[in-house]
């Protein structure tokens, strides 16, 4: 089954409404400053995606409740924190090396908006007493710091293992829609066994997700975000690190003298795309984030069917069946 | 009394360093880079005041628990990440606005292991279950966060009231220490009248520890940090903000045209510091932390003597009688 984001929806359109509306009373602060920045990160909301796992979790697991509602602001708090604080990098990147005093005005604040963000998450499930809650989301914030501290440390060694690949976006990607299917299960008092197998399914859907985005980058659609960047960057995503590993001693001395040496060169990246696609580089992480979809649909069998499960069935194939 | 900070750990100098022992294990990671940096940021540590502060209280209220250990780790952990965030900008002041690649490297990374550090400490207290050195860390989070930013918001507004000025320095400063002794109480399962006589207390020598640092400022010790600093980044603290309150409508106009126009020149600074020892406002900042001194101290006297007491006493005194 084929469906948009907007039938996906249908079964908890009316709890996104109310979520959106709580959403912006949770952020509310005493300082004008903060809410002038919080209400212009509500503007530039994405896809929602992440409160959408929490409450289609919730209902195949028994019933959207009122902590659903928190659990999801927690979560979407969270990821909004951590947006903010990558700002501050981004934005770096983007000025090459250059900083005006107003950039470092603004970095200061993402960092603080970022940390307040946090606590206000926190503090919603510590005022509600939501103890799972907080034991789920402190895990997630670890480990996607840890993520993405070990792809820094990684990052220019370019003989990183497929084995270090899936830790690093375990860690920084799947973590999180982990925690959201895990938040889910918990708001509508679940077992142990439920939360952790619905922990174990964001898991997968989550590095579904994150090998579709890095297969992007390869240009399999031939749109979305621009071809090559991570090789500009010098990333090493699971089709290249394929390629690499069924490659002969000289080609793969070839390939990483490019990438090391010639990767602001255009022509140089795209014959490592090309050495990619040669090598069955993309049919190999295709084949990978396609059995990751079927172990995480086949760990939604057990439940019941609902209108629910078939729209987060329905959410978890639009991950890997996304334009961008 | 006078006493050094020697003699004030006396009561506790075993757990202390147990506890610093401790720390270092919670900081432990999986990721090598992460471990490098926390064994620099453990090496580097300062005073330990705020563990002091846990443990005297703990000490003060009924005796230190396994659990004080954890909420002085907590506490430390949330300092030390709040150490880091504020790198993200010193390090960039330093540079006067010019960064290196290797700079945002740092940059990037002070922001993670911020974060990594902040979720180690809540989880240290998620996985043994207490909700309730949560639920005060959280608090201390949103204020400290809230009050930083306040504190930008206001900055380049000259007329900054004394009303504003106690607001920003109870959110940034004192809610840690408040935070610290109100942390120490509940580990020994004080009741809530007492946690929040505590959260009182230390609340009281933070605004009293803040206004000591302000006061530094205009050099009334002639030695600690350089004089005039806080003038040269605008940051009206409440020496100058009472001299202005009580000067002519002429002084206050020729002071703040120095402040807005020539605070990058020596001379010009030095006028202004003039004006504030002229006007009275270095005797009315250090009778007001007096006042803020007495009153913690008087919140003390419905406990017990102890040696515990004497010390915790003694370090109220110390945060105003230090050098530096």
């Amino acid at each position: 089954m084929k469906a948009d984001l907007k039938q996906i929806q249908a079964p908890i359109s009316s709890e996104m409404v109310e979520f959106e509306k709580k959403f912006r009373d949770f952020m509310k602060s005493k300082v004008k400053l903060l809410d002038h920045i919080t209400n212009y990160i509500v503007r530039r909301k994405g896809k929602q995606m992440r409160p959408m796992f929490v409450f289609l979790t919730a209902g195949v697991c028994g019933g959207i409740q009122e902590s659903t509602y928190r659990g999801a602001a927690l979560i979407e708090l969270l990821h909004t924190a951590t947006l903010v604080h990558d700002d501050v990098v981004d934005d770096a990147n983007y000025r090459r090396g250059f900083f005006s005093v107003n950039a470092l005005w603004k970095n200061k604040i993402a960092v603080l908006v970022g940390d307040y963000l946090l606590s206000r998450g926190l503090l919603l499930s510590v005022d509600h007493g939501e103890f799972e809650l907080l034991r789920i989301v402190s895990h997630a914030v670890r480990e996607m710091s840890e993520g993405e501290l070990l792809q820094i440390a990684k990052a220019r060694k370019l003989d990183i293992t497929e084995e270090v690949y899936y830790t690093i976006i375990r860690q920084k990607t799947a973590s999180l829609i982990a925690s959201c299917c895990a938040v889910g299960a918990s708001t509508t008092g679940a077992s142990e066994e439920v939360i952790e197998r619905m922990r174990l399914f964001g898991e997968k859907v989550g590095m579904a997700f994150q090998i579709k985005d890095d297969l992007f980058d390869y240009g399999e659609d031939e749109i979305g975000k621009p071809l090559g960047i991570d090789i500009k960057e010098k990333k090493m995503t699971l089709p290249l690190i394929y390629a690499l590993n069924h490659a002969s001693w000289l080609e793969k001395k070839k390939i990483i003298y490019l990438i090391r040496n010639k990767n602001e060169d255009k022509k140089a990246v795209n014959q490592v795309i090309d050495f990619v696609k040669k090598s069955g580089g993309m049919d190999y992480a295709t084949q990978v984030m396609n059995t990751y979809l079927e172990e995480a649909l086949d760990l939604l069998k057990e439940f019941p069917e609902s209108e629910y499960k078939t729209s987060l069935e329905a959410l978890v194939r639009y991950t890997i069946e996304r334009k961008k």
